[in-house]
């Protein structure tokens, strides 16, 4: 079954840009594409369906390369607390901070959080997402671990959505194992982690690489185990300070290492040799009132690759929009239209390995697309709180 | 006919606070409320309908008390430009700025206007808005000024919502006054107040004091007639610098004075004292990434009210979504959970002298609601990107 998009425009993402080309069609057969490109010359195969774009533009559907999306319950009334003036200590007696969300994520079956997790999902989803990573970290116990997992692959079966999971067991050190993290990696991460591999439920493996988290040293088992099971690994890595995260990920070929505020030249420089990508989640930033932007314009100078995501997370990154954390990489941190918009696209595709498959217009690659009611490209990183999505495509089907 | 809202959690916004009231019935009469209070002990009248709220919050409806939001085209081009280092002389060259919006404008019809801001008002009425204040102010002539105004007439008879118009001819000085600021207010802000006056377009009057714009001295002539036409004023003021533009607004009993970045305390003094409220726009601080906040303690301080509001435009603030406006309030400025929803429903009605009408649950008011799938208030203002709303209710008819 052969459908073909006319009357569009297109952003490619071929190349280095947007790789725009004006009078633009797309066609696919079945779960793929075919043809992207100028309309002129091109010819459809006999009995295409025709879609008339009326001028709108395609992109290839929106990634989402970083999320915490499967979780328990909120951090609002602690939000609402540090407002009225509270201190962490405060926060941290009435029960709030991260271990609030291991307790509640502990609390919670699979069914309830794959059903508190839907609402996220579709927000994503409203705005053109194809393809989401989702995390494990919250529950801290091999069982609660792979619940959260179970939960991710879930969410891939009720939304039509690629679903990427990451194990990220070595998020937090829960209360149990205080003191203690290299037990921790030990006896949770490690075997937590071959019991995932084994049920088919990680497609990579990531950690909190920082100075309330784990330290390199720490983590270097649980990457070289990583490895040894063939999955790709990525790193929350110099987000609060500069222990050389993003280097060390990239020392293990790390698909991507996140946050990085605190990178140097050194760090860009290994990742752009890697091939690591720099995952940049200006919604914690904005969220958490951080003030150290990561080095974008360092990341420029080496080539290192830049993907945005939205860190989706209940308590340093309650944001469900590619469309705002697009915006805040351009206002925040001043990342170009080029930059965001390939961020949330191309090179979110890259972060996850997933490039030969999407995040591109290219023949070959899955038909993940979005249609936006939109004027020039950078609407779609300029305006806030406005979704000009006209019609989602995921591997061939329109919603 | 009768409406019974059973089964709810409501945020009365009656007082100071909230007026949180956990288990809560609502009874409506035709457009109006009837009672809002704890369930406990009302009787409801015989034969009203029963609509179970399954637990969820009722609010009142929102109330955007200071948008820009029937204009013409998209300024989406020279954020881009900005983004890839172009001065501002260079986006001026290539057409940029307000004289950009202004050419649109001018060149648009009141149809392609309504058409061009319904996507707007439509963002926000899923967030629950029940009434908006629509300025002009992108004409510049009277005729152009005129047709604002009645697109934003337009937009209330094409939806369900309040629409509440501003005479903002005294916005900029077109390029054909350039340096006559005095005539233009003479030949074409007053003139044009006179006709909007006579059709009924002009429900008060608004400007934009500013070193860049019109000073006190030359607002006064508009000001005194505003209140000899029985209209009132509000002030764009202290955005970018201190002209005491509150103090000054408030000497004509305004209801509000709107940005207020450099606001000192005198001027907090004399708008508590007359009542006018501070409309606090977070979307253009962080849009044009402003570092002076407005003065939120002080405010406190002399019991002057903050109201919140969107502030869309599309040079500075293209925001349309209130969610976020109290998100930025609280995370930009620290704004309270209480201070950001009060901002949005009891300040924002206050703001637009129509507290009596709507603005808080209350008997006698017009049942403007807003029904949230949301466990507590905080996660109103807390989250993203999320849109909880679960139903919207304008003049006792739901959508
Ligand atoms: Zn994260
Ligand atoms: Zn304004």
């Amino acid at each position: 079954m052969s459908v073909l998009y006319t009357n569009a425009r297109l952003m490619t993402l071929e190349g280095e840009g947007l790789g725009l080309v004006d009078k633009g069609v797309l066609c696919t057969e079945g779960t793929q594409i075919v043809y992207a490109g100028p309309a002129d010359g091109f010819t459809a195969p006999g009995g295409a369906r025709v879609v008339d774009c009326g001028g709108r533009w395609i992109s290839p559907g929106l990634v989402d390369c970083h999320s915490h999306i499967v979780h328990a319950g909120t951090r609002a009334r602690e939000f609402g607390m540090r407002l009225e003036g509270a201190s962490y200590e405060e926060i941290a007696r009435a029960g709030g901070g991260i271990i609030s969300s291991v307790m509640q994520l502990r609390a919670a079956s699979q069914e309830a959080l794959l059903e508190q997790s839907l609402p996220r999902l579709d927000a994503l989803i409203a705005e053109g997402l194809t393809t989401i990573e989702v995390k494990s970290g919250y529950g801290l116990t091999i069982p609660d671990e792979l619940k959260m997992l179970r939960a991710a692959r879930a969410l891939g079966q009720k939304r039509r959505v690629r679903v990427v999971t990451s194990w990220l067991a070595a998020h937090a050190t829960p209360p149990e194992y205080k003191g203690r993290n290299a037990d921790y990696i030990r006896e949770v991460a490690l075997p937590g982690l071959d019991a995932a591999h084994a049920d088919g439920l990680a497609d990579g493996v990531d950690a909190f690489c920082e100075g309330i988290a784990f330290s390199p040293e720490e983590l270097r088992p649980l990457f070289r185990h990583a490895r040894a099971l063939g999955l790709p690994v990525r790193l929350h890595a110099d987000q609060l300070s500069n222990l050389s995260g993003g280097a060390f990920a990239a020392g293990f070929g790390a698909l991507s290492a996140d946050h990085l505020e605190y990178a140097d030249a050194a760090t860009a420089a290994a990742m752009a040799r890697a091939g690591t990508v720099a995952v940049i989640l200006p919604g914690a930033f904005y969220f958490i009132r951080e003030t150290r932007k990561p080095p974008i314009a360092l990341f420029r100078e080496h080539g290192t690759r830049m993907a945005l995501a939205t860190d989706n997370n209940p308590g340093s990154s309650p944001l469900t929009s590619l469309l705002l954390a697009m915006n805040m990489g351009a206002t925040l941190f001043g990342m170009t239209v080029a930059e965001c918009i390939a961020g949330v696209t191309r090179e979110g595709a890259r972060a996850l390995g997933l490039l030969a498959e999407t995040g591109t217009l290219s023949a070959g690659k899955r038909a993940d697309l979005a249609i936006w009611s939109i004027g020039e490209p950078a609407e779609l990183v300029c305006n806030m709180g406005l979704n000009p999505l006209h019609r989602r495509i995921c591997g061939g089907v329109a919603d």
